[in-house]
């Protein structure tokens, strides 16, 4: 076999570490163990019954045909009615464009702003596709260590410390995946001075939006009207695997992105599109605050269990389903805990491997995307296993 | 106002010149206009019932979560059955994998072979979204004039003659678009061939497969086993809007293609894939074959029609829905005539300008998605029209 040379970020590209761990769990669980999943970062609710009521109707209409590449301008118009209805913020929906996903709008974000060789400044720890997506076109991730100090946010003194005259864009995560915290209005507003100073775009990646425990985030479209937001159906609205999201632009970015979306996604997925609609009815926004509801009861049960079992998570996750644990005080290595936790005690968490640079070792990810009765169950399991000499 | 800066692929990349013609053939119609719709690249049949309603139940199973990158299990064996009882041939499950529609197949594909700077042939004319795939990774498109000569098609003759030590990959459609015509065995294993000897990745785009109206074309899997090959459930199986497609790649690199799905995609959407389980019932696929027979009855209608007006459509094009005109002949600028064929003639097609560099202005598409009554009703428009006197 003589097969042409892949790319050089075929081999910069990795996979995820969780997937592994993932295999494994199904293979025990083939076998008849029994396995808390906390490792897996979507809701566990299916999609809410308007919702995928109105996907079915959808279909039923043949609403099967590809659609214009920003969208269904009903869609459109919902998302800015819901920036208003719920956040009181005007945006035009004519800035507002829908994407397969926050990872479509990603991808499209740092096609229209990075060039191959300028650097991303990327939090670590944060969501690590982000840079794969950079990795995609030839720009560089730039890691930023983030720590508890700054609630693992970039704030706007790290950012310019860590930016020179190749940077091409920032991109953060309110709240954050793996660590749930938010960005605060200053950070918005000192992370958009800097970027307009010194000319470096701004991503902000607001997928977590709408499941929040504490006030209203700071939203970006408020305090950073220049930024490209980034957000989904996937987390608040419950639509993982209908792959849709939207992306807000500055006005005379719309007709960029709509081309590149347009060669990219010809458009996103017209069922999904039809079913979104549904997303903002009385009924439907009922259902996503009964869930949010259960997110933060778990929460508010998983945060102090952890805790009481030596696992160190700093500050006051307030968002997302995921706390970010500093685990340097129980083991050594985080992925041989996240194993020894899978193989020994049936839990399965995400070693800090997938999320961060600088101290992987040293973290693993909760997802509280079970219902507290299963947490409850982990929580014992880990205890019995600490209990046992690990 | 001071925007940072956009990526240089941002102002390469180009939207397609059709779009101003779409928006002014809505404008006609939102005054009480008629316009004939030659220039749609989708089927205008719906999904097919079975498919749709295993969609509904789809979703009414609560079948919304995120898939495994690679693909559901199950249509990636329903894949592998189709090309093993429509075509006699063995492809193996594991090397199937399922992407968003053949748009995120190129992408994939072009991100795993081709780095900054090198270049990839692209036949001239050709689906015009491939050269922005390729900028999109920063390399460099290279286009290849094809004509009448090799059937519109990349030869291996041509090939060897366009690539240098820079080329990445060549990336050819069979049938293809614009021109609806098929690469032959002895060029698929002529390219392939080439691609060996000189470490040139092939990617042969396969979507509009089913959709031919003589023999079976030519298949890449059979006469290229190292190809990547692209294809789509949007065109034969009619799920343009759903957004699922297939690649299938050599096994040593599917581990590479997987963990780039992970990254840019999470996974193909849900509802679609389980829907298109359905698409391999013998209930579906007599649906499928008697809409192939339809667009064969509009191609025996419009390909003589055409040629008795003065449209000079070479060869015998057999595959795919659409024909491919010279009207040098009959006007000096293809870009003009659409125009005034959609403003005076009530006939939106596409010209040339989306298809190629080397004569845009020579060429227009017709695409035959649209019922015979209504292709007889643009053939007297546009028979009225030149009587006229254009
Ligand atoms: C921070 C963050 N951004 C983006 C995504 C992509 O999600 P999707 O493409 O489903 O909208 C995810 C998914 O987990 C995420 O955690
Ligand atoms: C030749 C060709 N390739 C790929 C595509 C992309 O189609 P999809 O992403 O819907 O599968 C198209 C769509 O028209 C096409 O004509």
């Amino acid at each position: 076999m003589s097969l042409p040379p892949l790319s050089a970020r075929s081999h910069r590209i990795q996979p995820f570490h969780v997937m592994a761990l993932l295999a494994r769990a199904r293979e025990l669980e083939a076998r008849g163990g029994d396995i808390v999943h906390m490792e897996i970062g979507e809701p566990d609710f299916p999609t809410a019954g308007p919702v995928r009521l109105a996907g079915e109707q959808a279909l039923a209409h043949g609403h099967t045909g590809y659609l214009p590449a920003a969208g269904l301008p009903a869609l459109r118009e919902a998302i800015a009615g819901h920036y208003r209805s719920r956040y009181g913020l005007d945006v035009d929906a004519g800035r507002i464009l829908i994407t397969p996903g926050a990872s479509g709008a990603l991808v499209v974000a740092l096609a229209m702003l990075a060039d191959p060789g300028r650097n991303v400044l990327l939090p670590d720890p944060g969501y690590p596709c982000n840079r794969n997506f950079v990795e995609l076109v030839d720009a560089v991730p730039r890691a930023v260590r983030v720590d508890a100090g700054t609630d693992y946010q970039l704030t706007p003194g790290l950012a310019a410390e860590a930016c020179d005259d190749a940077t091409a864009a920032m991109v953060i995560g309110s709240p954050g995946n793996p660590t749930g915290t938010l960005a605060s209005a200053a950070d918005l507003q000192g992370l958009a001075a800097l970027g307009r100073r010194r000319h470096i775009g701004l991503i902000v990646d607001e997928i977590y939006h709408g499941l929040h425990y504490g006030e209203d985030p700071a939203q970006a479209v408020a305090h950073a009207p220049d930024a490209v937001v980034v957000n989904s159906f996937s987390k608040y609205f419950g639509m993982t695997g209908w792959r849709l999201g939207w992306m807000v632009v500055p006005s005379e970015w719309v007709p960029v992105a709509e081309k590149l979306m347009q060669n990219l996604f010809i458009s996103a997925s017209t069922p999904a599109q039809h079913a979104a609609l549904a997303c903002f009815s009385d009924r439907a926004l009922e259902i996503f605050e009964s869930r949010r509801e259960a997110f933060r009861q778990r929460r508010d049960f998983l945060l102090p269990a952890l805790r009481s079992l030596g696992f160190h998570i700093p500050g006051d996750p307030a968002g997302a389903f995921y706390l970010y644990a500093d685990v340097s005080s129980l083991c050594d290595d985080s992925f041989t805990l996240a194993e020894d936790l899978l193989e020994r005690a049936g839990v399965a968490v995400t070693p800090g491997l997938d999320f961060e640079r600088t101290a992987p070792e040293r973290h693993l990810r909760f997802a509280y995307t079970t219902d507290t009765d299963r947490l409850a169950e982990a929580v014992e399991r880990i205890r019995a296993f600490f209990a046992a000499g690990s």
